[in-house]
């Protein structure tokens, strides 16, 4: 936010002429504030920025407010939307789904919802998955489900197929759930949509468990992840306490971030060392890794190490880079690594330790949602409607101080949010954990 | 926020001239970044309004922004704190207290900590509870119970004879946990020290676990209370399908906010009708509850009902209210009331009926916090050291948009939130549950 | 078992004469190992006790043991089946629906199975209720659902009229799950049957969260429910040690017998007093319940009580008895006899309690099933349909020395399990709550 | 059982000829029903073997009951007893720990309890491990704990070395705490003290995740194994459906026997592939596992795998073993054998699949127990107590035909329980997965 300039207007296929059949389901008193046109939510929250800025008659950076408005621009009773959701599970997709689903058919009365399935392969006919026809039933006991009931999977697919198969459904409103790579792809979708003139809005919806989507405070899937992680590290805690010298090595979900490695920390206060990306650490040496854990064992007996997979990846070999099927940098596995080298360190030093490492990815992002994550995606997805029925595109629903609004699908591309080291909640890390620095000079 | 202005300008003991130990505990490259005196928090995000009052040379209503300082007021050596909680249970109490203590202890060096015994009667010599002395040991493990550990209790205490509590003991710096009561009574200690010119901090932390209170936007506890009434809802529902004209009715908490109601409908969306306070509705007549009720039992032959404590309160005699401990009116028992109303009803009309009343607000607020408010907690009750240590007083660590903030305690004093009709939290009740206006013209 | 003599005997509607498919299903080295027909269980496993009887010449009583037979009597392209679950909402009803579904569907070939909406009305034509066809794909999801997916209803129905829609439905083997009333009924209608020479199997599955059904050691959904009344005392105890003399008082189910009660004290090892029917207590006096609890209260301060819904009855106009449509006895409310009692005698003293009362019935017996009671009722149900396909009827599947058994049908009826005083149940809560006699002489 | 016959008879240090101030703690008609000294539990229950037997003048065999007895053999007043944990963790361990010391403290009035630090290395002076003093204060609260409060270790230490600690510390009453490996420890510890003529009483309490420890039917912590276990499950079959031809590869703990994995298969009826010790399968061929595994996906697009550690020794190299520190055999590791025999299988045909491996074993062992595991502990602690202070040694408190019983620890040393193949878990496991032998003639 550092003085960028940020675009955040929203493209739409056209205007929105159509009094929104919400006005139907109006119940007298019960009024429906619909969202008027002109409401935003500044981006920048200090005053003494904002106040320059007005006064250097520059404009205030803000985002769309989300939510239902007077008009739309589909005809529900012709429109046919599409879901797909890809890349890797994540709590809450099924909350994403039926809240879609309901929304779009009682909300609106549309009535043909397909479910594009295993991701964007969904729609490349050689693969022959069929769609899934949507409807109330179909999703009405989803939620405590987790996975995703349209299944997905990773990787590119050929964006002309994509939109041709759009245009052989004759589907109006696309709904993609997916990480940076789908968003990216939800990108050129709507590129090549509008230049082909079509009239079919892509509204997405971010999908990071890591909760590093840029511009996006918050995202779906997070604080269910955090809550099944700190589990995890409960365990991890009871193995190093339960024998002489004993270790627990927890890795956990963070590719470029260490959102869900610190804030699990702080969820269960009994880490005492939290590697996650943005911090820089060495393992040999006076200040390193093994060192100071020998040091913590000599004074303490035990200890519980939590590392994000995308930590310490200098100690890979990243002059030759190797990709997985959506295009992501294959990391080394810093788990793995770090239970070598400190069973190593140890043996060397015939000191008897019992290191006890635990993955529980697998676990954490397959569960269904809490209770919070519930409600947090039931507003995503019927803002994600509401969005796409207004012929908005090109647009992603976010969460910005407290409100849920549209960003253009271009701002975040390419871009993440990362732990500030000097921000509160690495600080707090610092203090719950009482780490030093682990780099030498 | 309409318009009004806001005095949100902190009160000091004086000059902040020590400097803060947390420069010792910084290490190396982990620069901690202190807050700097000017850094606020807008209320207002709008960029509309935002505009209009800086143009207007009006100043931007802002919270201070909680954290650390470069500088303190008081010598860490010689202080002695206490912490005291008040009021209803609430998950995360012990959160909080082991965050003041570890904070307290290890970033500040304080060594004397005091937790009060069974609130503000504590305080007060003829009932004569002895002080808990508080330390790392006491409090690292207390995570997992539910909860206050220094226990609680209602109603109010002479102040003056509180501020002699304090004298005695020689304390420094007070901090208090409770609700609305709490932080008035907070405010008036904070008060009555000045008045007698000590040199005594009292930092809030506001807790209510119906999250009504005035400018903050999150409290402690809520989200772990929506986790479990959704439990609730669910067994509801599944009594309510496993008979016929089966009706499941669940009060929960809230005596002037319908905030956990609603929220939990939202996050087990098998709920059908959803009574807050805010919201008016009729038992009886054509658009009634009861009739309403009726209708849906003939059409789909069971019923989910959700009422707040203070839901319906026009049914009871307003004209003599009676008072709790506390000095809070006593309700009208709604979720009763409603049993016998519906109860009468159908045996009126011969349509048999299986109702199951649920009440589970004792569980849910003596249950731990959930991982969420872990986190919430560890922050909150760091940044009220932060404040105390500073010789800040008379104000509250609250939570604004997504920052932690510092809030006089006059600011919500006597004012509550409410969720707000028109507002994007109810009208996704509506949708959610389909319920009709129940009040008749 | 006191020198009791049991008649054990099962009835058949013939001869099994049909060689089971199951033996097609056998794959290769997996040899199914049916169940021979003399293979039993003794009753008693006192071998003193046995070397008696057998040294007398009496026969060992015993049941016989459950399980898949080689030869069947009904021919499964040709059976039609019928589920109904019957009176209160327990863990496992629906893992129970599901593994005899399956049993019959995958295990014998039958493709005609029915559910039975609504207990023992779906029978009665004048209610209405359709049948549900089931089959896999309405089974396979439904093992964390709470309550009954064929929904249940208390009371008696004629039972000619339920033996005319058996033989109206043209159905040959019914499944009847439900507690001692229902399995009076089961009783009844197999009766019916014979005598109308019908060729009918009724296979009970006893029901009962109180675990008292007599002569079965074990029955589905206690564990669970044991496990969910565990979490409400905790909660009782953070109530109780939070307030000045608080006082946590949690009712659980048992309406004769204290099982869960005593239980779930032992599982969570805070409570000071559990009440239930089979150990008297007075309320008054010197050794009474309320002087016990005053002087608890001076000692420690708080106190937690567990009362069973059945304890303390005397305290009730027993002269008068209610009854619920089931015929059973309407208990007095002990809970808030006891709540109001305790208010009263501490009021009366001038001794301020905090009294906190927990009702989670409802919230118990309507949630999914616990792991253990997940694979206990897949056992159940399958050795359920095992049994029926034999032709044999009368007869509830039960738990005996750790096996699974035959029981006849009349052997439990009337009948109860209690808590033996004397026994290790309850000798271990004594010690576990240190409770006193609270009888005066 | 078969036709083994058994020496169950109990060694005892001497005549018991203290009173049991257990008497003293009979309140009025609580009256305590001390076990008298004939009363057995028959090991059989088949009726026809026990008649053949009796009929041919053999003894019934059968176990001696656990619990109080009338008279005692050590002196409460000077008694000083010693606990230790050994092996892997388990949950229940800190309930048993706290039993025990209940008992102790309050049934029997004994004051010096010594907690033994890291398993058997905590008699051995050269680790310079402290014991723990254990009294009421220190144990109350750890139910809710995972791990065991005293620590534990893997491998032997030397017996003689053990008896001269016991010797030192003065300790009359050892309880052992472990798995089959300790409970040899422990019978040579006895014999040692009985060569030796000393008067100390060495009583385990067998722990095994496994459940597999040799005539017992039933061990502490499976239960709750189970329960964690399933949540894994559900997991693994959420990423098998969540992507095209996924498969969910589960390793659960049992390294002989696989109890653990074949009951959370029936806890959690989504798997296909159950693979265990007791039942041989190949890989290659056209019967094998690979074989079939791709089969299953051409039919159903996902499979999932649950395979005990224990299972597919056969694959490794079985000529030269390694032994960990407590002397097992280290197996090879099954589960990521198979995950790249899988990998290798299918990218050899050119198949796509998604296969995620889950090794949760340190999150099941290391969690608290389940309530079921918290009552049978409770049971299980206490009878040790009740046996060790009658002088009885060399024996562990078992678990048979549903009672608490005595069994002499050379009966189950070196043997164990196994899943019987063509026993009901088995079979309803087969039933439920529908799994074929995966073996080629």
């Amino acid at each position: 936010m550092n003085g960028e300039s940020f675009d955040t207007r929203i493209v739409t296929l056209g205007p929105a002429t159509i009094p929104s059949p919400l006005t139907m389901a109006d119940r007298a008193t019960h009024a429906r504030t619909f969202v008027e046109k002109d409401r935003h939510v500044a981006i920048e929250v200090d005053p003494a920025r904002l106040q320059a800025m007005i006064e250097a008659g520059q404009p205030v950076p803000s985002f769309e407010l989300a939510g239902p408005r007077r008009r739309i621009y589909f005809d529900p009773s012709k429109l046919k939307c599409a879901l797909v959701t890809c890349g890797g599970l994540c709590p809450g997709l099924n909350d994403i789904i039926r809240a879609v689903v309901l929304e779009l058919y009682y909300g609106y009365g549309v009535r043909n919802i397909y479910g594009i399935r295993y991701g964007l392969r969904g729609f490349i006919p050689k693969y022959g998955h069929e769609v899934m026809d949507l409807c109330p039933d179909v999703v009405t006991d989803i939620l405590e489900m987790g996975g995703s009931i349209l299944s997905s999977s990773r990787g590119p697919q050929p964006i002309p197929e994509i939109v041709d198969a759009l245009e052989r459904m004759d589907i109006g409103l696309l709904f993609m759930i997916g990480g940076d790579g789908t968003l990216q792809a939800a990108n050129l979708i709507a590129d090549e949509i509008l230049s082909r003139g079509l009239h079919i809005s892509v509204v997405g919806i971010p999908k990071t468990i890591d909760n590093d989507i840029y511009m996006v405070s918050r995202s779906f899937g997070f604080d269910s992840a955090v809550a099944v992680a700190t589990e995890a590290i409960i365990s991890a805690h009871n193995e190093a306490q339960g024998y002489p010298n004993g270790i627990g090595l927890i890795k956990l979900m963070g590719r470029h971030s260490g959102f869900i490695a610190a804030t699990a920390a702080l969820a269960q206060q009994n880490v005492n060392f939290v590697l996650i990306p943005e911090i820089d650490f060495d393992l040999d040496g006076p200040r390193g890794l093994l060192k100071t854990l020998e040091d913590r064992l000599k004074a303490r007996h035990h200890a519980v190490i939590v590392v994000a997979e995308g930590a310490g990846q200098k100690f890979f070999d990243t002059a030759h880079p190797q990709y997985d099927p959506s295009g992501n940098v294959k990391l080394g596995d810093i788990g793995l690594l770090l239970k070598e080298k400190i069973l190593a360190y140890f043996k060397e030093r015939d000191i008897e330790i019992s290191l006890k490492y635990i993955d529980p990815s697998y676990i954490i992002r397959s569960l269904p949602a809490c209770a919070k994550d519930h409600v947090f995606c039931s507003f995503l997805g019927r803002d994600a409607v509401h969005a796409g029925m207004t012929g908005r595109t090109k647009l992603l629903v976010g969460y910005w101080n407290e409100q849920f609004v549209h960003v253009p699908m271009s701002l975040p591309a390419g871009r993440r949010k990362q732990v500030d080291p000097g921000g509160k909640l690495w600080q707090n890390v610092i203090q719950a954990t009482g780490q030093a620095v682990m780099v030498n000079e």
